[in-house]
């Protein structure tokens, strides 16, 4: 453990006995780094971890606080997934969600993007015009699949800067990372296999797995880390598992990390079992505190199919992502030309081109910040609202949080009320095959724009009042 | 049969009897026009025609003649395929043909594209570059599947214009017309099903199908008017086909086209029998004459689901294809939107802005003009230098020549030597589950800014020479 870690780890101690209590002031970083003999940064360190925890806040002009009662909700309870076989079949209910979600006159607490008016299209514009401009007529025959030589060295580079080690060689460019995580299930299974996922999970997952005749069993989570790595374990040993599909970093969803023990461990026991691992890794820059490392990096043998994108970090709409397939990348490249040939060559260029004249880092981290104070507005205002025995996650990244409401309410009718009310809503039985989370509801805090954010909680949280 | 198909049809009887002899000079446009009492345009378009059939040349300055007996090459005799259920399994050579076609060095004989030079990259990137700066970010979420309203629109005028009547409603955009006919498959058919394909095909169906899991039935062809319709009449009573994949107008690799009445005794066939028809019409737009109608336009019941894209006739590299998928354009949508979500919203938001101001005819015409005069330097390059005894095509679109030489030459044999001197062609093992076509070559003639096509057809030619 780090010494920002111990730091964090001691003051939430203080906070769970009560000897810190909600409104207490902590010692300001000077005090802190003064008394302990640490530097002021390992302090920041401490202090940005608890408030991404939802243990603290910073007042402006004032330090930091322990937050109040009201908002410290109880976390979800973890589930506990009956572990059988199941032919997977999502319902219609998905497609009128994702439908409601691309109405703009609705309020998007149901939709699975972020506000697109958090990112620098504009910029990106300038630099896909430009690149598409100049763009040497055979690249749109280089580029075919695996895809840009210059964009995968790039990432390669971003992979080394999370701490993880990914050649250019194993990267395959495809058209977002939903293509990369479909192309990544076809290489590792066949109609009829069973394919290891969270309770809950992305109801993406759900569809790619009905497309491809796949089963599914599901393994028990905890909301706030994520999957629980001896359930799996158990699931191995009894079921012939052929592949998983998981989301360590703030997963869909939970918004639940797993800790680094736990992905060394996820990733050693499907090493023992030799099952692949697709990792959906679409938030993992999406991190308030630091940045979660994936699975992939404890990866030896190229068992990791990771995928990820550019759509939730910086380019929606460009549809760019890839996979870093390990030992299956050839497959994978093959299955993308296959499929669909290539990623658009101006795509591809433009965003390389933003890359090398950087700026993307810079805005990360604006985007981080904004989403963990949207985080915190949310969570307020679901705790003032909404019925007394709510549970919420606090996530550490991403812009879900997960919310259980008490059980006699049923989230499809919660849903069919907020669309009289002009909201959308994810209503819990979209996350599992089993459609077992009745009672739960995913929320986007992703649209700090959106006027009407707060109201639209309220009005929820009276819907769901008045349905007790 | 319209004025000017029947003054061709008597000059190419004329010919054919030997009454018009090859390096004979026609009748001037305004002879024929005065001496026929037709308009002048006819007689154009009747020479044009037989221009494009290969029978007669224009001369600069001098007129229209009867062409040289040299270039006269047959054609190559019809296919005759057992009518075999037979699993698909494309071989590793696809993939070594379609590497080799990417590197530079090569001349690309072998390629599957035409030469990216030939395309108004330049002018597309201004238009990409403009509307991505200015796109309303909410584009990145109403552009998800089926895609941009107002491009769907426009699509469907173009339909109009090519006398198909086709709801923008029924049109899903895609990355390519390669995921529209995977997508489209995917949607008509379960694995281990039977589905019609022409032989010789493209390698791509094949891919596609084998990617599936499904069977196919291989159905006989005519290399000038493609699909024979009365063997599929009899493959369908025999067999428990479930779908069909046909290119009615120039085929890839024949080059060959339907002539109307057999695209409509297609259509009638197939909805006897219920079948759905995938029709690959990417090469539509490349017509040396006129412009052919798809089989879809005598679609009443929505079973064809009708792919093309931009990438073969204005946007090489940017990936944006449709399917117009009739009754099963829900079910395409929907697949669409579980395998990648969206094709990019820039790159829609840019071609429809491209299309709307104009110029895509213009540059369509301009390339058709380039396509069929490169095709006669090829041809000719053929009769030239290849073995006697040599049959080939002489399409009226697309880019691509089918070659059948001497049966004792392997075609496989021809590629190995033919890359030892920098010369890429794509045998003819290609284009069959059952490899049959052992002794035949697609010619790519898309390349007449390459300075090497006619020496590396001579090397060609001498390598098959020397294989007798």
């Amino acid at each position: 453990m780090k010494r920002y870690e111990s730091l964090a780890e001691e003051l939430a101690e203080s906070v769970g006995t009560g000897q810190l209590r909600p409104g207490d002031r902590l010692p300001s970083v000077r005090e802190a780094s003064r008394s302990r003999g640490i530097s002021p940064s390992t302090v920041f360190e401490a202090y940005y971890l608890l408030e991404a925890r939802g243990l603290i806040e910073a007042r402006p002009r004032s330090g930091y606080f322990v937050r109040e009662a009201g908002s410290a909700t109880p976390e979800p309870l973890p589930s506990a997934p009956e572990a059988h076989e199941r032919q997977v079949e999502v319902s219609e209910l998905v497609f009128q969600v994702l439908a409601a979600a691309r109405n703009r006159s609705l309020t998007p607490l149901g939709s699975a993007f972020p506000s697109p008016t958090l990112f620098p299209l504009p910029k990106l514009g300038l630099a896909v015009g430009r690149a598409a401009r100049q763009m040497d007529p055979w690249r749109t025959v280089e580029d075919l699949s695996p895809g840009s030589a210059e964009l995968r060295r790039q990432l390669a580079l971003r992979y080394l800067s999370s701490g993880c080690r990914v050649d250019a060689d194993e990267i395959v460019l495809t058209n977002g990372a939903m293509e990369a995580l479909n192309l990544c299930l076809e290489v590792v299974t066949r109609p009829g296999d069973l394919v290891a996922i969270e309770s809950p999970t992305f109801y993406g997952a759900l569809q790619a797995l009905e497309r491809r005749g796949l089963k599914a069993v599901e393994v028990a989570t905890h909301a706030r880390t994520g999957l629980d790595v001896d359930a799996l374990a158990g699931v191995l040993e009894r079921h012939p598992v052929k592949a998983c599909w998981l989301m360590p970093n703030f997963q869909n969803p939970l918004g639940s990390l797993m800790p680094d023990e736990a992905k060394a461990r996820l990733v050693a026991l499907l090493e023992k079992h030799q099952v692949p691992l697709i990792e959906d890794d679409v938030y993992g820059e999406l991190y308030f505190s630091r940045r979660p490392r994936p699975a992939k990096a404890w990866d030896k043998t190229g068992l990791v199919l990771h995928c990820s994108s550019f759509s939730k970090t910086l380019a929606p709409g460009y549809r760019l992502g890839w996979a870093a397939a390990g030992r299956f990348a050839a497959d994978v490249g093959r299955r993308k030309l296959i499929s669909s040939l290539a990623t658009p060559a101006p795509i591809q260029e433009g965003l390389s081109d933003y890359l090398q004249r950087g700026g993307y880092d810079r805005h990360l981290r604006q985007l981080r910040q904004t989403l963990a104070q949207h985080r915190q507005r949310v969570l307020r205002s679901i705790a003032k609202h909404f019925p007394s025995d709510t549970r919420v996650t606090q996530p550490e990244g991403g812009y879900f949080v997960w919310v259980e409401l008490p059980g006699r309410i049923d989230a499809l009718e919660l849903h069919r009320l907020a669309l009289s009310h002009d909201i959308s809503i994810a209503p819990g039985h979209l996350f599992s095959a089993d459609h077992r989370f009745s009672h739960h509801l995913r929320v986007n805090f992703g649209h700090p724009d959106h006027p009407d954010v707060e109201t639209s909680l309220k009005t929820l949280g009276q819907i769901a009042k008045a349905l007790l």
